[in-house]
């Protein structure tokens, strides 16, 4: 038996870590396989040392192709390393965040190209698609609203204009994403409370994984 | 007035190094316009940084797809910090190997498929191509030869057989790439007397640059 491969999704602000916090301990009670939950670089040494390189404040004069190159790079060596071999194993693998991510900041939100970035993303994965993809969806404005609500030092008014444009069209192109691919993503309101995302997020993954789940 | 990009490649034992160290000097001296001769990572401090990750020994568990996009990603930067620049004020580049090395060496060589390899560095270049490719070819088992001539500690006859098979993969790649791309590819000889692989090279350059010529 092959496993199933989950991705969560979600621009800033989403709420997309306290969902998981709250729903992949239920997930997991209810599995009839074991659950692996996983983010790039996901304990992948190389991943570590490629991540070191896209994160470190010197590197300011990095091109943002050759940032989406790094994290295409750093997203193959875990997908070897972690996500294959678990699937191949037959397990359920949650994995925060993936290939759509690098679509929407670095192909729409840098302004690469969506189309450019999924290729390259191809070459990584060669292909490999997540089976269900659970999106939390928010507004660019109600997104950093929310993070700047955890950031006592600063006001949402001093973010200025760039960001806001560029978290609207990171949000636009997961809104295509998802328009394109109806099957594989699944759109929850995370404008919601957290307790009603994370009931909506549970439906979705039960009715997605109910040859697997038990009472 | 935009610049002249032009690489060197070929496969190991060819006497590219050679080659270059007797040709670059002969062609500044004729040239009207500034030379540069560079190779990846070519001081790039970013680049560097990545070839240090694809080149460290202890990195056994590296995958054949993160080594080619990781050369991909060295490219990008180096091509951004260097090359273009060179290139927008009107400089001949030379570059010792480019696209066409990851095609041969990851793509045919290691068996990545050489298609796949070109459209991810098609996304690291942006499709900039050299105007003008010296090819220099020869046979694995003459390359190799050569290779081994400079290694007291080891004979060609302890080469295993994938060795063999792996640099035959990479020359038949050139191949095809200089038979389908005639006009960009000129493929000189190599297997003749140093002497003359340079009198050929230096005749490609003349041919080429003819408009940049000085006696």
């Amino acid at each position: 038996m092959t496993g199933v491969f989950i991705t969560f999704e979600g621009p800033d602000g989403a709420g997309k870590d306290s969902v998981l916090l709250r729903v992949v301990p239920a997930l997991a009670a209810h599995l009839r396989v074991p659950l692996v939950e996983t983010r790039e670089p996901g304990g992948a040494r190389i991943s570590e040392r490629i991540r070191d390189l896209i994160l470190d404040p010197d590197n300011t004069e990095m091109d943002p192709r050759t940032e989406a190159i790094l994290y295409a790079a750093s997203r193959r060596q875990h997908l070897v390393e972690k996500i294959r071999p678990a699937l191949a194993a037959g397990k359920v693998v949650i994995c925060d965040r993936f290939v759509d991510s690098s679509i929407a900041y670095q192909g729409a939100g840098r302004g690469i190209g969506e189309a450019a970035v999924a290729a390259l993303n191809d070459f990584a994965t060669e292909g490999l698609k997540p089976d269900l993809t659970v999106y939390l969806d928010v507004p660019a404005s109600v997104g950093l609203a929310r993070i700047n609500a955890h950031r006592r030092d600063t006001q949402y008014d001093r973010l200025d204009q760039e960001t806001e444009s560029f978290h609207d069209r990171v949000r636009t192109a997961y809104l295509k994403l998802a328009a394109a691919n109806p099957q594989r993503i699944k759109t929850i309101d995370a404008t919601q409370a957290l307790d009603q995302v994370c009931a909506d997020t549970l439906a979705v993954l039960q009715q997605y994984l109910v040859n697997y789940w038990q009472e």
